[in-house]
């Protein structure tokens, strides 16, 4: 359960605090170089979800961890 | 660093079994039902990947824990 512990970061305890949450990870492992596409299809990606959601508040971060890749969106829904 | 570790399985040790991958994760944390527009979304995330990537081999998984759902997506890239 510990995975899906992580996806919203730590738990909150109080049920008044529910909201609608959107997390969109891509992680991406390679074997040699990034993909030349990787660019354009995370723009693309990140415009369904905008197509979709009514944004409140979005957070957007993007590490790399050896050879893999991770693009985070975490979304608040109004 | 156990996040990482879970977005792709098991740790695999030798170098000789990397390869591309791409894992793509949706979560939503939803304060009360499903939102309607949901399942389009994700059809039309998955149209997304599916147009960048070269597919050899591709698994979704959609689950529910408590008030989360999750789409998981994972694709070895050719």
């Amino acid at each position: 359960m510990s995975f899906f512990a992580n996806l919203f970061g730590k738990k909150e305890t109080s049920a008044s605090v529910a909201r609608d949450r959107l997390k969109l990870v891509l992680a991406h492992e390679r074997a040699s170089n990034s993909l030349p596409y990787m660019e354009d299809m995370k723009a693309e990606l990140m415009e369904v979800i905008k197509k979709y959601t009514k944004v409140k508040d979005i957070r957007i971060s993007s590490q790399n961890n050896q050879n893999i890749d991770i693009l985070e969106m975490e979304i608040v829904l109004k």
